[in-house]
């Protein structure tokens, strides 16, 4: 009996109670689980990569066998670094897994070793994105219903910042 | 570090090599997992419920972290009697994943420890559905790129006794 | 501003919460609605006509402006009668999409002056299928999950009837 | 320059004006077209063989380079023995497309050398399908939107036998 | 009986004949409907809010019930401030629906009161993407099977500006 | 018997193993075959027009019926130009066929005499997409399990100029 690790990539700008979610579901299977943050990110970000790491880190702190890390190369090359076979993923939609299992091929195609694990968010939250999320925040309006309490500060500071 | 269990449900009729791909990942995740093949099915049944569990054993028999056992009533209840909290499905298509994400909600509203975990069978053998399997059996054809060695015996036996 | 008019078709083999999640938004839409019950229906039925039937009435009787009828003949037949130019539907999934698109057009070929219009149900209860709901009855687990109080005693007593 | 060679197969109860814009599609792609129509077939038929034979014969009777034959065994077997390297497919939706995905790699792993090419049908004539024409003739609506001129009899008659 | 009020929101850029088709079947149901049009877009915009206005305004001067208007903030906060409790939606494809669940949602969430209310364009129109109508204006091609006659005038002279 | 000719169009920015797969089965079926490489595309490009072109020629050169051409202005236009009535695309998941039927029924809006014509991959390389070896290409990562031998060292230098 090996202890199980896996690995948990995003973007992340912000972490939402979706992502929350899912990773609390990872940690139940696993018995540790990274949360990946990918350094560069090629949409119009609000928040950058140290604050994407410090927010995620007030939002897991009562959850033990979780750490966060950023990825800067090859998410594959990631987890092989740090001994995670698992890679994974929350689908929301249909299309989510078509989109997840291109992914997931290519992946395999590189490091044969890895597999990626598909969770479902609670109904609740599965309807929760990170870019909606961003707009309404830069309308100005209330985003509790989206993100933990916790991420709050760190995006208020970030839309006042972009003025 | 507890011991984690899963259960990989199904009506597996027969077992495929999709089946036994998704099992064997399952297997580099999981502690144990057990192979739950429902009692009762719907659909215009080739092999029985013995025939089933005993092609199966078959094909696992070098996994020895795997059992087979027959679920003969609700899905969350055999997995709650053999405490599994992960409840593994294959999902090949989009399709799928609807109808899946249907009966984990489900389960989910039945016991709310449960989670179902979605893994991806090798784009090798996603398309071989148990469904076609037995259309091609009957029709005499050549089923060896769809089930294992061990498997073609019983399935060739269950033909023959159908006329 | 003439009086708007829905129809809400269905087997309802039961009517359960998701139906019912439907229903209050179409209400919330149109001046009046029917539940118009498929009077014949192909699958393995649990609950006969008059059963669905009751089963409703005993749903919606806080519900005013709606009525609950039989349908017999074409759907599209059914609403020219009763005067409904809106057909409503729930829709759950991608899948579901597909399926209606094809009967909305179908029917728009049979009665061009009737539309389809599509509800979401609430995330809560959009899992719900009647067909699950069966099975979980049949095994005689719980199904307060899944219907409203008031279907209760009818569904228990026609699976005490089916034995 | 060889002369290409394909097969529509289906199970045509009855061909409908969507099977007969595919048709007409895939005649202007190869230099003869073969509609093979499924001896067996599992729903609860309406036309037997020889009147689902003879409806296509009377609907493509002005389509010189095509041919309509039954298929009674593996249908790779029958596209082998016609010389058909092309099995033709209509797809409506992506829920078809899903479906005869899997087909598709089924018979390409009973037989290399069978591909299948997927037409899109008109969005005048996408939406129907034999399933809701059967039910729709049976309740006796008029099919005239869904079905060739030259059909009409032969269904009547299929209608009017049922009783 | 009150009088029902819809918001039927999008980019328009430009409003096609996809559009109009969903707005006259919300016409058919919707005592009155407004047409909110984004003030800000993300994409790479032909027409500005001014000449997006003026085009819809000149498409619909025969729709009694229809009003034309900006929105620049929260969609929520337009429908509520106009008394409207449905959004009004097109839907083409089973990919639409994942989009417009999520949108769907994430107003619900908002706002509690307000509902989306998908409608199917004709099959003869769905096709029609406003996308794909900037590129072929772009190229100099000719748009009138997919926009109303009234609306070339203001498109040409946009795409002369852009040179 | 007039000799059929199908164009397989795309930016092919890098064309893969997924495209020559693709362009393989159309060999089989069209008497000759164009790719034609669209010569604007708005994504952040790798490889020029020339380059494109160019890794094209080194990949089809075993293809006797193949030629390499690009497009500039409308698909339809240049099909029509080279007497192609078949326009070839690979469809990869349920999304693609959504996007592809949007194009297709444009395209026929445009010249009615079009057909478009879906290929699948081979689910060996169906995951492969251009956006991801792009990606790839740029980490400085091996690429060979996505493209051609012969396309290895346009692909090299090109990412060395993006330095």
């Amino acid at each position: 009996m090996t202890a199980s690790h896996a690995l948990f990539p995003g973007t992340f700008d912000p972490f939402t109670l979706g992502h929350l979610d899912v990773l609390k579901r990872a940690v139940r299977i696993f018995d540790s689980v990274t949360v990946g943050v990918a350094a560069h990110h090629a949409k119009q970000h609000l928040l950058n990569l140290e604050e994407r790491l410090a927010l995620i880190e007030a939002c897991v702190e009562d959850l033990a066998s979780v750490q966060v890390a950023p990825i800067t190369g090859l998410l594959v090359d990631a987890a092989r670094e740090m001994g995670a076979c698992s890679i994974v993923r929350g689908v929301r939609t249909a299309m989510d897994l078509e989109y997840e299992r291109q992914m997931a091929q290519t992946n395999q195609a590189l490091w044969s070793e890895v597999d990626t694990v598909f969770l479902l968010p609670s109904p609740l939250v599965a309807h929760i994105s990170s870019t909606l999320v961003r707009q309404i925040a830069r309308m100005g309006a209330d985003i509790r219903p989206f993100v933990a309490e916790s991420a709050l500060p760190l995006i208020a500071s970030a839309v006042e910042r972009e003025g």
